[in-house]
């Protein structure tokens, strides 16, 4: 499932106002439905970030390869619930009734199978919950960023990404100044990791200041990742790859600036496009 | 950090038995340790599955990306904990200190921050835990399956993923057979997520023959994924990306065929290479 968002692409020196598909991702709160004894228990077990379609195959595939069910028949039924959604009439929640409690160790697999970090919550409130952990949009009046310098971004990844060049499988993130010096840069094979060694790294040593720093990322940019840099105030964050529709929605909500995709001399603005300067 | 594994190399009409660095993964396993009136407590509130280095910069970033400090001056003491595994003096679990337990709501955190849906244990005993899911070896009698249909595996991950094309930002699995032929295949911006559908959908429509037929990932594979494929006895896995360490080590514990880096003429075989027909 995808979705298209009006953006700004910057494409040599032209800059043009695009229509651009996005991947969607929303949360998946997934519940199971079983019998103890002759009362019906219904206990939520994971909540995932996922994208919309196939939610059946999805969670029939995620209980079997947990080992939650045995077998594929212990599934007597799917059901989407849960408020509709957006404008693609999605459920965030879904019930699957299982028919062998046998096995069934509910305790374990909430330890075990509470997957994402991230979001805690479901569907329409998914973004409210935000708001929890961060009250503060970033500030408007945050000195601009030049396009040039967003631009360089994969160059100074690559340059400081000493692991990368050995094995070709692993995630970076860098703290980099409106000047295009590189604060600190961190590498993990997990993304959010990544990022979570640069932030733990530059708030302990006192080096970060977010007014005139960008967060540049070596792959995909999702929810998790944008929520994990808006804990910093940080107002502008680069990705090499693509962007989700969450983390577009997110950094919409709190001013920050999301930029994808960026190349030699190419790169997508996908909100708050104000904070770079661009030749045109 | 990375390691050296010998790998097996087809380039063009080339076999070589070479060396490769490869990205380590390890499980870390993240305790809290805090004063509740006189009594000190040690809470485990994380596993994630990280590359070792930076460990400390990790759990700090962590805890105030999660919100679970608001200031990095609350963490008092970080002190890796654990037998030492593997080759590289590597600790897995480590304990944090916390001098601010105002705000500390052990339950909510465990309940939003249990991160890794594939681990729930620790170090050494990472890779034994996977022999309470999953008793059998793949069966070393498994048909074998041509070079010339690994190396198609990006082409028929292209040609079918139609949410790619779009967006340049969602990952695929598909199950493809020893012909070549793609019997299913699934897409989600979550990796894990795209193989958990895959495996749904065909375990419900009973069209998975694992002795011949293998799982094609469109991006890198790690442990979670493998131990995924293992528990349908998928023999053959292929990313195009790089593996992890941790990836490598589980396909060879249970005689999985596990390859990497599939370009249009070249792979790399990382673990029980039999399986796989080349010319030489």
């Amino acid at each position: 499932m995808d979705i298209k968002y009006n953006i700004t692409r910057l494409n040599g020196s032209i800059k043009e106002e695009v229509q651009e598909h996005v991947s969607v991702e929303e949360p998946l709160e997934m519940s199971l439905k079983f019998k103890k004894g002759d009362r019906w228990n219904i206990e939520n077990i994971s909540i995932t970030m996922r994208t919309p379609g196939n939610d059946e195959d999805l969670v029939s595939g995620f209980l079997y390869n947990e080992k939650i069910i045995e077998n594929i028949n212990e599934i007597e039924k799917v059901e989407k619930k849960g408020e509709i959604v957006g404008d693609y009439n999605l459920q965030n929640k879904i019930e699957i009734t299982i028919n062998n409690t046998k096995n069934l160790n509910i305790r374990k697999i909430k330890k075990n199978f509470i997957t994402n970090s991230s979001c805690g919550v479901c569907g329409k409130t998914s973004l409210d919950s935000i708001e929890v952990l961060k009250k503060n949009k970033i500030d408007l009046s945050f000195p601009k960023i030049n396009y040039n310098i967003i631009l360089k971004s994969p160059e100074f990844l690559q340059n400081y990404q000493l692991e990368f060049s050995k094995t070709g499988g692993i995630h970076a993130s860098a703290l980099i100044d409106g000047k295009g010096e590189v604060i600190a840069i961190r590498e993990d094979v997990g993304r959010h990791n990544a990022l979570d060694k640069l932030i733990g790294h530059v708030l302990k040593n006192k080096i970060i200041k977010p007014e005139n720093q960008f967060i540049a990322c070596s792959g995909r940019l999702n929810f998790e990742l944008v929520q994990k840099a808006l804990m910093s105030n940080i107002g502008l964050m680069v990705g090499v790859g693509a962007p989700t529709s969450l983390a577009i929605d997110l950094a919409k909500r709190f001013n920050m600036t999301l930029v994808g995709f960026v190349k030699q001399d190419s790169f997508n603005i996908y909100s708050n496009k104000e904070r770079i300067i661009i030749k045109s």
